[in-house]
């Protein structure tokens, strides 16, 4: 199984090292090797038909702050000339124009690869038409940690729940929030919490992404299109983000034993992001940077998940499940 | 697809409903009929190669009180001579002989059948050996539903974290417990919330299976056989059950923002049930007659999940799960 890393920041760099770790396990459970033969950043690439040392990639990166040995002009011809049988694509994510990381995935794609991704932007934006040139070319298109990091959904829902019809999702996709919503739970005003979630660095500089709702919002148009078979966009998700969620309401939700959860819902017509109260007790109300979702069936009911949302050895995680996948179909 | 289900009582009927409702899906999805060609309950059986109407078959059972036309001696002459694919177990657990199930599953894996069971009885003293059958016939044996009903975690953990080591599972795997605990939290006591337990259908007139403990340890067991490699049987579970709490170890609990849990807890050495003082807020705080269960790998860190751990449709639904897996792997 040759693997071509596109992307080699955090997650990139993760991938390769959980890559080193678990090929021993890969070996035995496949009787075959998973080798990466191609990596690529933003300027760099670099490619061995025969596997590139996944560690020594990573230290590459971190002493020359580069990947590969030769720069590109254009990525489709790297990606078009390269030997691998699965991309693994984790560029930087650009919610606007699906980034780099659309184009990469159609180029593999359409030579026919199956492809792997956690890129939040071009599952949010083009969905559908990523679908279906994996249809046309009869490869697979797995995504499991673009929402939710480690959490497992995706595939939980399309594999071990299939018999069901799921008739909603509603759920915590933003560690960031949880984690200053926690904090207001135990007094703390807005301000100080995300100043709190910055020093521990789960808040960026720019918080906006996240306390805004925007990044929820990818998750939630990810999970209609790919769980719901819609076809919508970031922008069709109605978003309330939590800046205006002050102490008083905090505490008035405390007085009815309730919490402010900063919740994701999508059914066949809904699509929404926006603070909301849940009941101490019920399983959306945990707190701190954990991820949860509750997806509700005919049959089932009520299905909860948790876990970590983010994280680069974590989203590294979702990756590998996604990887011994597509060995296991093609095995099969 | 042929099916022959064993055992004809709440699961049994509930599968034979589900199976009616969801024909069109499976035939929609595998181009391939999902059809029952015999069932039997503890006395009786009827057999027919072209498919029997599920709902007639239930409609009998309630009506008649037997699901067969026909009394049987030897319930593996039966197993013998019909004509399916697949084994659906569901006969009444017995935990100290392995009762009916286990010689049923034997049967069945002997002539090179694929089983799905949610009999806990048999996998909790049998497990190796009957994987041992299974691999020599080459054919599946899958329990989902057999621990936490609704709640995914049996193919969860085979599936979706395969490339994960698993480190613990610690989890609530009784509903009736969870739910005489989520009452004394509110102020009532012990016997007070057993008796509402009761009264409201959760625990039985002697509830002795549950409150002890014992329920717990099977799913333990299982755990421990089926996702940690372990040979254990019930017999080598620790426990204790919840008779003992009382009302002041409740309230010491809350007033240090915990609750006190009965937690199956399970790795490669541990193999224990208890009361456990939980952190309110944190996954396993959980309230009411859910089953939840947190596995902690070496890559994705504590995944949660939780769901209905008891009902007819859920853990029908768990075994639907278990046939389309086993109709998906034929067709590969």
């Amino acid at each position: 199984m040759k693997i071509f890393v596109c992307g080699f920041g955090t997650v990139g760099q993760g991938f390769a090292e959980v890559l080193a770790s678990k090929r021993g396990m890969i070996l035995d459970r496949f009787g075959e090797d998973a080798v990466i033969t191609g990596a690529m950043d933003s300027r760099t690439f670099v490619c061995d038909p025969n596997g590139l040392d996944p560690l020594a990639l990573v230290s590459r990166k971190k002493t020359e702050r580069v990947v590969g040995e030769d720069r590109y002009s254009d990525p489709r011809k790297v990606l078009e000339g390269a030997d691998y049988d699965v991309l693994v694509e984790v560029s930087p994510t650009d919610v606007k124009t699906g980034g780099a990381g659309l184009g990469n995935i159609t180029t593999a794609l359409g030579r026919g690869k199956d492809v792997i991704t956690v890129n939040k932007g071009p599952l949010a934006l083009k969905y559908q038409e990523l679908v279906r040139l994996a249809d046309r070319n009869g490869c697979m298109l797995r995504f499991e940690g673009s929402v939710g990091g480690a959490m497992p959904i995706i595939n939980l829902c399309s594999g071990n729940l299939m018999g069901e019809k799921i008739l909603s999702i509603r759920g915590i996709f933003n560690g960031t929030c949880n984690y200053i919503l926690s904090k207001m739970d135990k007094g703390q005003p807005f301000d100080q919490a995300l100043k709190e979630a910055q020093q521990m660095g789960y808040a960026e500089t720019d918080p906006t992404n996240d306390i805004e709702g925007y990044d929820s919002a990818c998750k939630v148009a990810i999970l209609a299109n790919a769980v719901f078979g819609r076809d919508v966009t970031f922008d069709d998700v109605k978003i309330t983000g939590i800046t205006s969620i002050t102490e008083e309401a905090v505490s008035m939700a405390a007085s009815r034993n309730m919490v402010i959860r900063l919740i994701g819902e999508v059914g066949d017509s809904k699509l929404e992001v926006g603070p909301r109260l849940i009941p101490k007790g019920h399983p959306l109300s945990i707190s701190g940077t954990l991820n949860t979702a509750q997806i509700v069936t005919d049959l089932a009911g009520p299905v909860t998940v948790s876990g970590r949302g983010a994280g680069r050895i974590e989203t590294a995680s979702a990756i590998l499940s996604d990887l011994m996948a597509v060995m296991q179909r093609r095995a099969a």
